[in-house]
């Protein structure tokens, strides 16, 4: 068979391998090729596995084969380089899938023979699917958890600080605002330990901690940077997602979030092995637990602490969960700038400062204290304090915003509008994923100053006319989109008389 | 938002929808959509779901939307016909599949809005492969199985054809060749008693019923020429994949296939509200019992039995399986045209018609002549030979062909290569899907043509350089990646010495 020549085609498919031929060629005839077909294209030494797509509009040429720019991004041949095409083999990892499926229970060998699969993107979404569902909620066991953990760990990197205590914080989500790194981050390094912070953007909410920690400083650093920074200031806040750690995780999350699959051994997998990976040694996770959130209840919150502890304990890593409230958005803003902001008001004592995100700052600050062995028990949290009163925490933020590329200047979205209460009363409920739903309608975390910002919390008095809260957009448009999402659903924040 | 024209661009993806938007459209920016989001595409009163790709080609213009070919028959909206887009409301289907995954049961209600859902192509495929793993193997009950097969019969076409007695019969699958119903429906034509047959063209065979009858006559019949075919000649054979009889069968199978899943009540759905739906209420089932089909010991087999008879009865069918003979392909020809020819071979009653094929066929005819209640216990057999024998049924066949469009003459595939014997001895296996594999890479079932033929069956004594099978195809391409396939599996036919 001759060589057809690859063509970028320009055709952003997200994360899924196509390949585009004309309908009706020879080869895909010959090889029985047709739209949907998995074919395999070789170049030199390497290949990929992609989705075939018939084309009929002279976008591609006889001769040549159209790659989608995943496709193209993986295969890493120059445009008009020659490949060839063949029938894949068939993927034995996948049969390991269907025994899962089946009631058998996997080894890490087999966890590490489907990741290297998925991570040399062989497998469709069909087949991704497959993989996640077999490893959703009651499918794995607290071994097979740890074999998925280990196996996620070992094809990606890992960083070694040459430290003997490196500390950690995470939340496993489900709450907006609620952006306490910027704040706990800071106060541990001015106590003197190191604390290199590697946080996700926003994957579901209006923001992560890389996005919002983005609107006053780079959070692109390069492993050496980041070195650097904890050698110097023992603190960094960057963002994870460039340094290949657990790398088949942003791959599972591709299908994961469709579902919305309730996933407690992924979840756990995917948290400690990104970790871990990050060479973290103590880690305090905040588990918010409400109705709307991933823990509904003490008792799930307390199955997850038992799960996350004893399964970093078997991969050399420390836990310690604290069970925080997840029943509203945890200080004001909401959205990458909004959040910053309340994070300075704290950081700068200014009087009206969220005091909800300050005080659950200190409770994990304490705890990551007294978890470090360097503060004594129950000592932590005035320890936390202090530092934060003392201004301590603000000049140490200060200087590791100026080390990662210095402080923005920006100022609020152009177009605002606020959400009145129909009536005076109390603020009953808000509603976590409806509130951040408003504010991705409005532009977050794409639009870094796009979001909302809440006047009132639950069981603050509103009058009749008065804001509860305040959407910021970008644009007209967006600004209309989420009014209009927000005055549907009524029970986004329920005031009651 | 102004409306977008929609703009057809020839890109096929089988059965899913993609729309396709130039990067960075305002559109595209106001609403948060990205390359793959779903999106909702409204037409007047009408509705799709799609995924979106971005792109950067100039194939779609500001102010155009692309759409696939599958979103653009789904749509129904003329090229140029102004669209307007937004967010897809949440599926609520989809958490009746989570609730399943969850060890939830499913109602009949549940699965018929899942079912509605995906007839109105509003799941992705990552959606579909969650129903499909949900049901699979030892996921559904039979009460679900049972509310599963009356779903998909409920959401498609019923044929009535106004008789007290339908009789039908159908194979599960897995033998290679096989094509017993071209000989079973004129016998029992010819008796006198009604069968009309819709078959399926091949999924992943080289050869369906339908594929092989078409080598013969026409098989696109509408439902007034199978009726009058029926009242004339009591029977037709006819393709059934355009009578929407159970359509959710077909766009399931298009996520089940690439999965290879073992699925035994979606196996029995997808069968019993076919026939159903066809009005069948006599099913003779064929169960192939052997190491690579479906029923892989006589106990699955005897389990499948059970199920089929008793799923079969609470939807008013009488269902009757007969557990055969799987170890090896039926016949000697594997292949839509060398099929048909051991069929005319049988029913010409030529000397070297294949014994294999002519005595199954006679022992389901005779089944379902006495299952039918016309014929006296232990006596089927000898009547469907009777009839046989005499001529009559090929006299029937040649009725029904000359009515669906008239007897097509084929000759043999140009391209040949014998598959020769290295030593003395004899054939102690054939690998069905190996020798299945050989004869689609020689182009079955696309190439009518194409196929394997066996010269010798498990037992037969070969000589030294002796043909084992013939190989034939359109193409000297085609024959040689057949060849190659071939010699690469010395374990699609074993001769020992």
């Amino acid at each position: 068979m001759d060589a057809l020549k690859i063509k970028k085609i320009g055709i952003d498919t997200y994360k899924e391998n196509v390949a585009y031929m004309p309908a009706g060629c020879e080869i895909c005839k010959s090889q029985g090729f047709d739209a949907q077909s998995k074919i395999e294209i070789h170049y030199n030494e390497r290949s990929i596995l992609a989705i075939l797509n018939m084309t009929e509009n002279g976008l591609v040429q006889t001769g040549e084969i159209g790659l989608s720019d995943a496709a193209f991004r993986h295969l890493g041949a120059p445009e008009g380089a020659g490949v060839r095409l063949s029938h894949p083999n068939p993927l034995s990892s996948t049969d390991l899938i269907r025994n899962k499926l089946d009631g058998d229970s996997l080894t890490k060998e087999h966890f590490l023979a489907i990741i290297r699969d998925v991570l040399a993107f062989r497998y469709s979404n069909i087949e991704l699917t497959a993989f996640v569902i077999a490893c959703s909620k009651q499918h794995l066991n607290e071994e097979e958890i740890l074999y998925l953990t280990e196996a996620m760990i070992e094809t990606g990197e890992r960083i070694n600080w040459g430290l003997p205590l490196v500390l950690d914080k995470h939340c496993i989500g489900g709450v907006p605002g609620n952006r306490t790194t910027m704040i706990v981050v800071p106060i541990i390094a001015a106590f003197g330990l190191p604390i290199p912070k590697t946080s996700s953007r926003a994957i579901t909410s209006p923001s992560g901690t890389a996005d919002a920690m983005e609107t006053v400083a780079n959070v692109q650093l390069s492993l050496e940077q980041m070195k650097s920074l904890v050698h110097q200031e023992k603190a960094c806040i960057a963002w994870g997602g460039s340094l290949y750690l657990a790398p088949v995780d942003d791959i599972l999350i591709s299908v994961e979030r469709p579902l919305n699959l309730d996933s407690e051994g992924q979840m756990v997998a995917s948290i400690l092995s990104k970790k871990r990976a990050a060479g973290s040694n103590r880690l305090i996770l905040d588990i918010p637990v409400g109705i709307h959130t991933k823990a509904r209840s003490q008792e799930d919150g307390r199955r997850l602490t038992r799960l996350f502890e004893q399964i970093g304990e078997k991969i050399g890593m420390k836990v310690r969960a604290v069970l925080t409230d997840g029943s509203q958005p945890v200080g004001r803003g909401i959205g990458p700038y909004l959040e910053a902001q309340d994070v300075l008001q704290i950081l700068r004592r200014e009087p009206e400062a969220p005091l909800d995100l300050r005080e659950k700052s200190l409770l994990l600050a304490g705890e990551l204290l007294e978890f470090s062995g360097e503060v004594e028990k129950c000592k932590g949290k005035a320890m936390a304090q202090e530092i934060l009163d003392s201004g301590k925490a603000l000049k140490k933020f200060q200087r590791i915003v100026e080390k990662q590329g210095g402080q923005k200047k920006l100022s609020a979205a152009p177009f605002q509008a606020d959400q009145i209460s129909p009536a005076a009363g109390k603020v009953i409920s808000i509603h976590n994923q409806k509130i951040a739903k408003v504010a991705k309608l409005a532009g977050a975390p794409q639009d870094s100053r796009a979001g909302v910002y809440l006047h009132a919390k639950m069981g603050d008095k509103v009058q009749k006319g008065q804001a509860i809260y305040t959407i910021f957009a970008e644009t007209e448009e967006q600004l209309r989109f989420s009014i209009q999402y927000a005055q549907a659903n009524p029970d986004t924040v329920v005031v009651e008389a």
